[in-house]
């Protein structure tokens, strides 16, 4: 069995972090609001694959691979390398494809860390905002054109006083996700769509309190498990259960928040 | 009857829009993302009033009553000053106070000035951003922090092709509202949700395609119409008609994709 990485070790793979998204980062603004190749993946839904995207994966993977060999490597576009390392580094270079594609500046480049199986660190990025909301053991903390900042999750620990984010309600298919929708906006004092993993830095950064989103994958879910975490907020499946997998998920500035959202789930059956 | 402005009575005209825009930074980005007052205006309807809101409106009827004593003035705030002038400056300081409250940059301050009842001059400015989109007759221009650019709305002529982008499903109350929604997310290649006044300037900016909202106000409409007519772009309400008044409102990067939103919406009934 690998040892715990230390200290040391953690700084140096949140500054490797930080070279990560300084690389995504010129790829993805290169392409920002200029006219870009989409391919449909999926058969008959919309799936946007822009050139940013391939080309920012591609950069990541080859400072990964350089960097530290034998690491695990997993993301949308390149599949899953070094699956028996402890380490995995988990991407995805645009988050909220469909922002990027309509120009609206709320797409994320999303990096995590994981050893043996459990978060490790997070970054979430926004570069066309000079915005970087990082998370490890012992704290989450923002960086901007400004400075830095620690990051904290606010204390609201009821669904009237909660304002509620998911990024559409397209999100929410069967019948018993519709109900759930429906149970949470009439819940909540107010709910905001349209910002897909920025929401979860907004929970983090104290502003957002509540999201819930289903069919989420492992790389739009992994770099926000510390970044929650380290600001004292929560993250869970819709049955209270770890989402390193992703899935249908519930994310919470609180304990007492997550938990109250769970019973409304619970009720709708 | 008044005559009608010169070139460098809208060159004075534009540059004080400036001026006032500048004035409602300073209050809008003052209280952004800090713990702010949050007053319910409506009965039972969350309508949030913020103290950047009111700061923000009130340095700007100060600027416009100081510099045009005879100019009327309308806003959600402070109601209509000087009915009878062939001026008015019609003003939402922050529009799209929900995601002003919940931290996501996308709000935005809106300045118009019409002339006898016509659109003169736009102005939407999102102040964290840097980004500020104008309009007025002869063109749309967009400044950044990194300089100008002309606005161009794109040639998007089939819905199929189109981006469409509303603020929210619950603008679409009524059984018919509803069915124009789901026959705009079926027909549309692409939906994005919560963008508020924004989304009119990315039409501009040749990003977003289509938007269709509904009970918008006159302070929500009119900085709009002259941004997206100078890149270009049109706006209806669902009767093909101006609006100057807002309501049920169609905003296009050209006339055959509204023509096209106008006969889907038609054909709902």
């Amino acid at each position: 069995m690998d040892p715990m990485p230390d200290a040391a070790q953690i700084d140096a793979f949140t500054a490797f972090a930080e070279t990560l998204a300084d690389a995504a980062a010129r790829a993805s603004l290169a392409y920002f609001r200029r006219e870009i190749v989409v391919s449909d993946k999926g058969a008959g839904v919309f799936d946007p694959v822009t050139q940013a995207d391939t080309e920012a994966e591609s950069a990541i993977r080859a400072l990964i691979t350089a960097t530290y060999p034998d690491h695990g490597i997993l993301g949308e576009e390149g599949g899953h390398a070094n699956r028996d390392s402890p380490y995995c580094w988990v991407i995805d270079p645009i988050d909220g494809t469909r922002a990027y594609i309509a120009g609206i500046p709320l797409w994320t480049t999303l990096i995590a860390l994981s050893f043996e199986g459990r978060p490790l660190i997070g970054l979430i990025d926004q570069p066309y905002l000079g915005e970087r909301f990082f998370g490890r053991p012992g704290g989450s903390w923002l960086t901007t054109r400004g400075g830095k900042q620690a990051l904290a999750a606010r204390d609201t620990g009821t669904l009237k006083d909660a304002i509620f984010s998911t990024t559409s309600p397209d999100l929410f298919e069967s019948v018993r996700e519709q109900r759930i929708l429906s149970a949470l906006t009439a819940a909540t004092r107010l709910t905001r769509y349209g910002c897909d993993a920025y929401a979860y830095a907004l929970i983090a950064a104290g502003r957002i309190d509540l999201v819930v989103e289903t069919g989420l994958k492992p790389w739009d879910v992994q770099a926000l498990i510390p970044v929650l975490q380290g600001a004292g907020g929560v993250i869970a499946n819709f049955d209270g259960e770890p989402v390193m997998e992703g899935g249908s998920i519930v994310a919470a500035a609180n304990e007492p928040l997550l938990q109250a959202t769970l019973e409304l789930i619970d009720k709708i059956g």
